[in-house]
């Protein structure tokens, strides 16, 4: 008895050692150099988790939204979803002949994305939903997965999934140790993300926000489907993110991280809350590891934002001094 | 030390039990009689939480849908939110002058419901834009709230909230500690349901799944608002279920709960998935306790559902013989 009376007691103890360590334990950003940066983060956290005190949040209206494409993961030298976009066209060319005389399919066939971009908005709208629509919720989203196994980056030759930040991975991680809801609100498409945030991210598809096409209930041959039509349904950038965010989650968020102009008015929406929030930019200063680029970049521009940063005192992450490391592998 | 040692060995006993009789203690349904309905429930839950045998689900997929009016709550002699917008043209008509000669507000104004409801969808939808856009997001969840805690259903005289059912209630509370997410999809307006479901039903505002109209980012002397516009964003209602629960959810449920055809295509898609589902309605046959209706009913009409239901196997709750109590308190 009295033997297994003290296994329960080390029982016990190790448990609650095991709890401590949670709380008081090891570094939880060990990528993060001590910097502003880190401190206002793990300031906030301590805050907004400190039971009595004054900036004390429940940790049901613990929610944290997160930019993706320059946030969370890379988006040079263009968005990964267009990388993805190019390469349906390339996998569905044979199917459409008139392709290739017909822009901006031909400039994508002929590897000419000068003159695909040259298109602006209505050549990559054309790109999106000759790529995106047409199929079922399902048959996309293992097309999704499908070419992730497989395709590479043209710079770094790593898979996609594998240039995610791992000091935001590590963020991500530490929020939700601390009883945050972690979400994406992204420009991207919703669908695109959904079938890989979970496993990356650790970001169930319900906590994943990001433009839409529309799409309909079908009953094809007695099963119920549900086709994606090659029409815009949600646009979930710049003030579209707010908006987004409503839609989805219902309450505002107490933490905001971006990286680009499109993410200023849901920093500013989340940051005009009552609770005392955190609103954060990662600032791409790092063109050896990374890239570097802000004010005049076509891709992820960071211009207004900066000079509302500075104003208001939000957190300006410097890629470059403040991350240790970039992306999960030590082989960088 | 001793005594030390056997105060943390009751305290590990305490935990002990309290774990088991979550899992083989009381009736968690006790407002349910003894029936196929609650056997048909309680099946799907063994089935779905037991590892290691062919249904389990893990509980990251373990996501529940209920409608709202009708399935957790009365929604009888009219939509409860069909209530609330005739109360909110009296509250404003004094700002409306014009609305003592325009229908359908005259007919509003005039307690003439005959006449509000012979003006069809589109009258409804003139009410509904006059009373619930025009205002921000925060301001309309005031105004719902206030309502609620004043505004008393006509034949019971109880506040609406009050008129949620108690079985439904213990069914959310027993999936819920089985691992599952609950969500809500119902017609009704997403932002009419939010303020109040996650103190009734215990669902959060992010687990609420509706109709809305579009909203729009704007800066109110600085100070950044949602503001809700006179114009349909989405319609949450038969074909829309599934494709609302897609933009919300990104996943398929496995039990899906409704109470009208408006429910059909939800019950299903969510029946049409690969595990075993549960798919089932509350069909309304209880004149004494609560009402009566289904195949020739106006609201919440129940014709085709309950002829799919007999082909396809799905559960028919029987309000009259199935449920011991109708509403939570006991002065039936």
């Amino acid at each position: 008895m009295k033997q297994f009376i003290h296994t329960i007691f080390i029982a016990c103890l190790v448990l609650v050692l095991a709890a401590c360590d949670q709380t008081t334990g090891s570094d939880p950003l060990p990528s993060w150099n001590e910097s502003p940066s880190k401190l206002a983060i793990t300031r906030f956290v301590d805050a907004v988790t400190s039971e009595g005190e004054p900036h004390y949040v429940p940790p049901a209206e613990r929610i944290a939204v997160f930019d993706n494409d320059g946030t969370l993961w890379s988006e040079q030298p263009m968005y990964f979803q267009l990388a993805f976009a190019l390469d349906r066209v390339k996998a569905l060319a044979s199917k459409h002949p008139e392709w290739k005389s017909t822009q901006p399919f031909k400039a994508v066939l002929e590897d000419d994305l000068k003159t695909v971009l040259a298109g602006g908005e209505h050549a990559l709208l054309e790109l999106v939903m000759a790529t995106h629509a047409g199929n079922t919720t399902e048959e996309f989203s293992r097309i999704v997965k499908d070419w992730l196994a497989t395709a590479k980056h043209p710079k770094t030759r790593r898979p996609y999934t594998d240039m995610v930040y791992q000091p935001m991975l590590e963020l991500l991680a530490y929020l939700r140790s601390n009883g945050f809801k972690t979400y994406i609100v992204s420009g991207g498409g919703i669908e695109f993300m959904r079938p890989w945030t979970e496993k990356v991210y650790g970001i169930p598809p319900e906590q994943v926000i990001g433009s839409s096409i529309k799409t309909e209930f079908e009953m094809r041959n007695g099963v119920p489907v549900l086709v994606r039509l090659p029409e815009i349904n949600f646009i979930d950038d710049k003030a579209g993110k707010p908006v987004g965010i409503n839609q989805h989650i219902g309450r505002r968020p107490i933490a905001a991280f971006g990286n680009s102009d499109g993410d200023l008015q849901m920093l500013q929406w989340v940051c005009a809350g009552s609770v005392k929030p955190l609103c954060l930019f990662v600032h791409h200063t790092d063109a050896n590891r990374e890239w570097a680029y802000d004010r005049n970049s076509d891709i992820g521009r960071l211009d207004k934002g900066l000079d509302e940063a500075k104003t208001r005192g939000w957190t300006v992450v410097d890629m470059k001094d403040d991350w240790k490391s970039i992306y999960p592998t030590t082989n960088q």
